[in-house]
């Protein structure tokens, strides 16, 4: 390999993992996989995880390079599936097609993958690249690793204050504390995320939608999820109003009011039970457990403070979207977070900035939490 | 003048503005000045305002090229003053050393000034530009400009925060927010200020040098300003032990105990008395005029959330410096800020954003406030 072999070869690799992107928010359970096919330095074949998981990226890449795949190289973000699924699996595919060389950005850590594709390819005789922008591929399948290796969906929080960290006047004025490009990029992730979840007090005091509002990614609406521990959500409210054509998930306790229980999912809502924790409120490890096990890999948290500060503390938290406008709202204002019951600094979670961003007049931090 | 032409007129300036931040912090009641002489391409003056504002910047520049400025350019930040002051107008002497071009980024606001150097110059037959990067210069000289336009300082607010705008945890640890690098940053900034203030209640929660400790800096530790209405400051603080090195100033209302305020006075700090406002606090109104009369024209205000909060609600704050760690303390933590009075979301002071800066793992933002 020389130096321009691997700049070629991440070339292509990040082609793939732009075409990867696409499927975020909309592949759930499956991974966002990218496909490029290279022959004799030409693209002959562009693929990514289609709607709903299938086809998957290779599938769709090599029906576009249909018979020049023989003896091309194929880049991947994710390694191939190896097991029957719904389909047959994708190295069979490739193996099928002749293919002389596959580069892997990423193993899957699926217990039923993990290395066995890698390992069918090299014995038919292709050879496998593994770990070209390893990272990359990994932050783009944060959800899915997630889910797999600790059985919840990867949690992202969103917040949108003003520089002192303020959601609010004291008389609660909030509209608007971000800009236009910022709240449209704010819509923009929730089409990327599979579900999105506020605590029934935001519910209360802002009556929101939490659909994706841009302009022809309506239907790439996220599930809508409200913790509500005593189910307080009204029946009249605008999400159980759109129930039966945006996802209405509600989560709360065990032994809550039947009746109230049932004319919420009379409406189109579905109520998932968990235990409480200490506080009375649903334990949020095992609620996350239970979207996880619906299908949700990425999860996008609007709000409020008081389940915004819960994450965190429980340390369920795993990315932080920190929208923040040039404004002062000053003491008296709401904040964006409740206590975390924090002592002493050296005690507060720890974050690393992963992006800035200029969004009109406003800024977005994103960062990691390490837990 | 030709495109070039230009450009080594706006290289030359901005060597000049360099050199003028130089004195930054260190000329008050006088302006920083720079100056660089050209003479056919060649550099053969630099100067700045030298602590304490004399010599003067062209004085500097004109003594070190000596007999060789005859037919030279001279690029200067500020219109070269033409009043009889501690000494000779600067505009006899560039007369009088033959100079034959004068380019001057801003006019002196100085009522003294404003406009006369440059018509003695003319009417000598010295070519004269004017206005050559007049915004980089006006800022350079805010503070200068604000005392002379406003009769006050320019007010810089400095906050370091955790991402949610707490300074501390419920507990009142606080040590350390923000990192090492944003520390130091924060001590040269000290620096390059005349004064630096807090309330008292600050003072007696971490009892402060407010010393510049940056080596080859400290002597450049600005007048340290406490606003204190009942003259709480321990006689054994910190800051008054030190009052005899680097000087202490008190501003407080009229009225207090006259043993507490000679006792003070006694040990070396300077009690400045205004009249009080409708919270029995002291004015900041008449404070910053009260300061402004005694020669500080940039004045850096490190807290506390009260004394931060008035200022911005009296719109007497022209600058915001918010440093940023990467840490969240949660809602019972304690603000930076206190309430400012807002209602309403449209009515909170305008910010605009002039740059943004990574120290270490810590951000700072800088920001204008409109008023």
């Amino acid at each position: 390999m020389t130096a321009s072999d691997t700049q070629r070869d991440e070339f292509h690799m990040q082609a793939a993992l732009r075409l990867a992107a696409r499927g975020l928010g909309r592949v759930a359970p499956n991974p966002a996989v990218g496909c490029v096919i290279v022959q004799n330095g030409n693209v002959i074949g562009r693929g990514w995880t289609q709607d709903g998981g299938r086809p998957h990226a290779e599938t769709m890449a090599l029906e576009m390079a249909g018979p020049r795949a023989e003896g091309a190289t194929v880049y991947v973000t994710l390694e191939p599936c190896a097991h029957h699924g719904k389909t047959p699996p994708c190295v069979e595919a490739l193996v099928a097609a002749g293919v002389a060389r596959v580069v892997v950005a990423l193993r899957d850590p699926d217990e039923r993958v993990n290395g066995a594709g890698i390992e069918i390819l090299q014995k038919s005789g292709i050879e496998v690249v593994e770990g070209l922008l390893a990272n990359e591929a990994s932050e783009l399948n944060a959800g899915f690793i997630t889910t797999r290796l600790h059985g919840r969906p990867l949690v992202t929080l969103k917040m949108a204050t003003s520089l002192d960290g303020r959601i609010a006047t004291a008389t609660g004025d909030s509209k608007w504390i971000t800009g236009v490009a910022a709240r449209r990029y704010g819509h923009m992730l929730r089409a990327q995320n599979d579900a999105i979840m506020i605590g029934v007090g935001t519910a209360l005091v802002d009556n929101p939608d939490l659909t994706c509002r841009i302009d022809g990614l309506e239907q790439y609406s996220p599930i809508r999820i409200v913790a509500d521990s005593r189910l307080r959500l009204p029946l009249t409210s605008n999400l159980v109003a759109k129930a039966r054509e945006v996802p209405l998930w509600i989560v709360t306790v065990l032994g809550n009011d039947k009746d109230r229980l049932q004319a919420l999912e009379d409406l189109g809502a579905q109520v998932i039970e968990v235990p409480a924790n200490e506080s009375g409120l649903p334990d949020m490890g095992l609620g996350l457990e239970a979207l996880a096990k619906r299908g949700i890999t990425r999860i996008l948290v609007e709000g409020g403070s008081h389940l915004l500060a819960t994450l965190i503390k429980d340390e369920l938290a795993d990315r932080l979207m920190w929208f923040r406008a040039g404004r002062i709202i000053g003491g008296d204002g709401i904040p964006a977070l409740e206590s975390i019951g924090l002592e002493r600094i050296s005690e507060a979670p720890e974050l690393h900035l992963i992006e800035e961003r200029r969004l009109g007049d406003d800024l977005l931090e994103s960062y990691f939490l390490r837990n």
